[in-house]
């Protein structure tokens, strides 16, 4: 039993549906997230650097004692995780492998379609770990690049968003694909319309995925808060590194909850 | 008379469009063009930071021994036009002044908008620079965020492009400006949805507007090329800071010509 926090980053908000799941399922649980705003997006950078600043939140969350790092970016995730996990002790969960152990478990007709950034999906990191699990899935990528900005601009309903989702998943409707996995953390703010769209198809949402596989880490571990109910829900706290207006405003639609204790950190240079 | 190129950065693909002005309106000049792309966007970041880039990018051209600089980004133009003007010996031509310029030329009602990025509106450099040259004008700001991503998405026509451009510029409408100023490098990629739009509105391209300064400014120093149609048209060349193939791709649309002579080359560190 332990209750020191669970630490999680992201380049920006994406991975606040992740804390979001994770807050669902582990109400007890203290987190720190930390947005690197300052240096979104990661998905244009080079391996290089998206390691050192991943590198640097690691470090960051680290020094707050945190007793499990979750890595709530697909790019930081596809490119620096084993690293991550060569240079610290504590565990690290990142958000492909869950994404793509739930599409092997949900497929019946072997075709898994992934949607992502066009950084997660010419990665091929979704289609990696699902070829490590099983050879005879057929994978099919595809990069929706106008979703991000759709979500941050708050537009995830109505006739607009429904003929972009249409427009760009209609190749994935032709393949048939019967699993659909949403490999960017801020297409769950899309799952209404995704799933209108794409009747008949079993949806993976990476966030729900990884807060379960956290769950499941910190119970085998022996390591999850031993205060459940005592103290009441746990502390959360948030750190970026750019200015906090712009976070709050389009977070708080993300966790559709108040974010509240947040501060302005430096890393880097 | 002087046959040095014309030098030109921006932090990405957008300035191609003052690019492709400069070139149908000084076909004989050479012109070395920089995008940034391994650190766009710039919006985004500080202040201090977006001038460190621009001095970066500006002693990159200035090696070239370019004869006149164009900041073909609205970011740089806003935040550190003057600090670069004050560093260098040679002409320094932004893209704010001029779209600001030809606004208050074109206005009747007294009404103009600008729309840009969120960055760019934030800065409030357009309305400054056109109530510096007539106080009694009414200057309306909106931010378009989702216009660059469509236009890097290649949705420049079609029924998506129109129910965007209308849900933005519907306030616009209500306003009733006469004059809206185009205030991103984007935007002109957009024009003819957005003329459909605004059906009665004079739209201002300040691409257009930045390439008819560089004309004037050479002209008066006498600095143009003196070899018009003596050599053929000026050569182009292209250095980006990120790989050449994403830049290559999205930026023959923008110039609507092939993209040859094209180097990557490190910046900063």
């Amino acid at each position: 039993m332990n209750n020191e926090p669970i630490g999680i980053f992201d380049s920006g908000v994406g991975g606040l549906t992740v804390l979001k799941e994770l807050r669902r399922i582990l109400p007890y649980e203290d987190i720190i997230y930390l947005g690197d705003t300052a240096r979104v997006p990661y998905g244009i950078r080079s391996p290089e650097t998206v390691t050192r600043y991943s590198f640097e939140c690691t470090e960051f969350l680290l020094s707050k004692k945190i007793k499990l790092l979750v890595v709530a970016c697909n790019t930081v995730s596809a490119i620096s995780l084993k690293e991550i996990q060569k240079k610290v002790s504590i565990p690290v969960v990142g958000v492909i492998e869950p994404g793509a152990r739930a599409a092997v478990d949900s497929t019946k007709n072997g075709k898994i379609g992934i949607i992502g950034t066009e950084a997660t999906i010419k990665s091929s990191a979704y289609f990696k770990a699902i070829k490590a699990i099983s050879e005879d899935l057929e994978v099919f990528g595809l990069a929706c690049p106008l979703f991000v900005p759709l979500v941050e601009e708050g537009w995830t309903n109505g006739i607009i968003v429904r003929l972009i989702v249409e427009e760009y998943l209609k190749s994935m409707l032709e393949i048939a694909v019967d699993t659909l996995v949403l490999g960017c953390t801020h297409y769950p703010l899309l799952k209404g319309v995704i799933q209108d769209v794409m009747k008949d198809v079993s949806l993976v949402d990476s966030a729900i995925e990884t807060a379960k596989v956290v769950r499941k880490v910190l119970e085998e571990q022996g390591v999850n808060s031993n205060e459940q109910g005592v103290r009441g829900q746990g502390r959360l706290k948030f750190y970026v590194t750019d200015s906090t207006d712009k976070f709050v405003s389009i977070g708080e639609r993300f966790l559709q909850s108040k974010i509240e204790d947040i501060e302005k950190i430096n890393l880097g240079r």
